[in-house]
């Protein structure tokens, strides 16, 4: 095995017990991402000196018996959203050519006080308003979708060219490619991470969190994200809590919520089947499963396209107007059509939301926590546009994609991403689960 | 002296000793009703009957000793934008007839089960949307405007028709008129009193609270309104407080900010001179004034009308399509303006209203309250729509009259008017004060 295969758990044991250096993470790291980013271009820029010099200190460090945690001398891929002091925020756009970030985003100097070793920027869909990253090729068949808009690093995950990498999440754009690719991916509750220093999509709906390859990972990595920054403006402020697991979750007694409605509309049959199966998993170690109702349905992608569209318009205003010509069309024609829309769909959209949080929190008092496929159907081939359902509807890819990770931004639970099996032609499933907010946090996007 | 003529405390007083009856009160103020009403039209109606009724219960209580508090057979008039079960809610409109109210809205039942007599439901400009209440004559001069929005609770309450009035307040709704009529006229912290069976005009500005003849009024009436309902979604959830001054309120030590910008501008003189000689009062009663800046201010309109027109189009949109026909000509061309507005006007609006409080909040922390004039000027002549400052500019009466006042909307500090002295003309002169929120109350409208 070599080390660029090892969890981040099992690279973080390695490491403090001193049977694997940082620097020879950091190579087969790097080495690894020589031999596949040509192929999937998971990477807008790796940074190897720098990382390698940054690999060396977490070495002394360890030989002088300082172990800064878990992710003591891991290296990690950045979503190219998330600023890096000295490196451009490329947010993969010729609109950013030149760009050159002062300062670290309050994530990207977490990781770095943590011990992480930064080695590169991943691929985003265009400033993240998308859900395929086209740049970018599926981990397990490159002629496939990456998903977005983290798709770089999602695949970067999934392909051994990062232990862990820094997404970010406004309709599923953590969770769509971690499920495209095979990796865990978790949007964390809205507030917990700030975001400070990551370009904005929609800040009403914008969340930051990891891609993995465990959920273990992913709470060694949530752990040392967690905390409040009042630069963000939305950031909790609550107590930063230690997010790792017991050693033996014991899920006797856990109710889990299988949607009646929705979540299995419109889904592939293999997608169905594994997520059917992964939730029989929970039963055999001990969940108890309950039939659910989701709430307000017809409102979802109405409500996500109202509130984001408006916002991320208006982060764009500047440049729309300016260098229009620089953006790709796709994501030009939807901030375009964002200047249409009326005040009186936003405040709707708003209060939307609001009766959204409020329906979601009753029902996440009845079960623990609510298991669903992560995306309807796995990645399609690039350049495909559209899917059709066996009862003959059409339906756009992006909005496939976007439809059931959505709700998730709209109420601000926490929701993850696991990977359950694979279809007939070898591409990943992903499950979701969705959990109620801790109880002390409630600073939610609220209409007024 | 005629009972209608006693402020709220000192009736209340006389009603405690069982030297006034609540009968004798109402008939006397439903006795100058009948004389000063044909004048100003303060009243939509009166409903005398019940009131009676509702007197003679209250005096059978105090017969048998039971007292309810210091609004105990005391007559209230309400803006007919607040519900009374059974009666109708006009908002002084002609879309709204043949309405009737199923049920009392919160203030309206916390008023009743606090003793307090119900005489009547007095005029406001159509649905609140304006600040000249054109139906009602001011009570000084019956041929200059009332004020707004809630011109007949400030006319009855300085008319000696209402012992205190409730208003709304979304820009200036209660404060305006109370200047305008030499009433004392208070907008509570936003979310403090509950707008539960009230009409709204914009959710995210729209206060409820008390006109009176005295500020201690104000406080007794505040005190039985301040507690929380969670019908209302903005409404406080913290516990109700005595709002009741202590005996010998003591201004030593007190800061009084007086604003160096903005607040003295475009201000007639002798609103000036009155104001600061009311400034100059508070020093002699031991308080130090601090001059300040206000923030923000080329934002203030651009802001309260980015929330506002969206959301009162908003609550009208049915009827806008419907009946247009049936609102006077002002309110329609504001409700149809408001439909044009963009999502990112509204979103900015809201953003700016986030920033708006925080500078607010800090310059709260550098004085203790913050003294102003009310209106930039005395009630004008009925029909005038703008007004030439000695510079030569013009201003249109509503922008004048909402200038000084929509801060506090935008923010939620809670605000003040008093009566400070009159004009040449004889006309009342109100000058403002503006508070920071109690501490552990931050449930303020927020951009998300």
């Amino acid at each position: 095995m070599q080390p660029y295969e090892l969890t981040l758990a099992h690279a973080a044991q390695q490491i403090r017990a001193r049977r694997l250096s940082p620097v020879e993470l950091v190579d087969s790291v790097l080495e690894r991402i020589d031999q596949v980013d040509p192929h999937v271009e998971a990477y807008v820029a790796v940074t190897a000196e720098q990382a390698r010099g940054a690999a060396r200190e977490a070495e002394q460090e360890a030989a002088r018996g300082m172990f800064r945690g878990p992710l003591h001398g891991v290296p990690a891929g950045l979503k190219d959203l998330i600023d890096v002091a000295g490196s451009p925020t490329s947010a993969s756009s010729r609109v950013r050519a030149g760009h050159r970030a002062a300062a670290d985003s309050t994530v990207a100097a977490r990781l770095r006080a943590a011990g992480s070793v930064l080695v590169g920027k991943t691929h985003t869909h265009e400033f993240a308003y998308g859900l395929t990253t086209p740049q970018t090729g599926n981990a397990w068949d490159r002629g496939r979708v990456a998903g977005g808009s983290s798709g770089g690093g999602g695949v970067a995950g999934a392909a051994g060219a990062a232990p862990f990498a820094l997404g970010t999440d406004t309709g599923g754009s953590i969770r769509v490619p971690a499920a495209l690719n095979g990796a865990v991916g978790f949007k964390p509750t809205y507030g917990l991470v700030p975001r400070h220093g990551v370009t904005s999509l929609s800040w009403s709906l914008d969340h930051v969190g990891p891609i993995t390859r465990t959920v273990e990972d992913a709470a060694l990595v949530l752990t040392v994200l967690d905390g409040h920054d009042p630069r963000d403006p939305a950031s909790l402020n609550t107590p930063a809590l230690d997010h790792r697991p017991e050693q033996e979750p014991d899920l006797a007694g856990v109710r889990v919520g299988v949607p009646r409605n929705y979540y299995f509309d419109h889904v592939d049959p293999e997608v169905e089947a594994a997520v059917r199966g992964g939730i029989a998993q929970l039963e055999v170690l001990g969940a108890r499963t309950v039939e659910i109702d989701i709430p307000m349905t017809r409102y979802i992608q109405a409500t996500q396209w109202g509130l984001m569209a408006p916002e991320a318009t208006a982060y764009h205003e500047g440049t729309l107007r300016t260098v229009p010509e620089l953006y790709q069309e796709d994501v030009r024609i939807l901030l375009e059509a964002g200047e249409l829309m009326g005040a009186g769909d936003y405040l709707r959209a708003q209060r939307s939301r609001t009766l959204m949080q409020e329906e979601w929190a009753r029902l996440l008092e009845k079960v623990d926590v609510i298991a669903a496929p992560a995306v309807p159907l796995t990645a399609v081939e690039a350049g495909q546009e559209s899917i059709t359902w066996s009862d003959g509807s059409t339906e756009a890819v992006s909005d496939a994609y976007v439809r059931l990770s959505s709700p998730a931004n709209i109420t601000g639970v926490p929701a993850l991403s696991v990977p359950v099996g694979h279809d007939t032609a070898g591409m990943p499933i992903g499950m979701a689960q969705f959990s109620r907010r801790p109880g002390n946090r409630t600073s939610n996007p609220r209409v007024t």
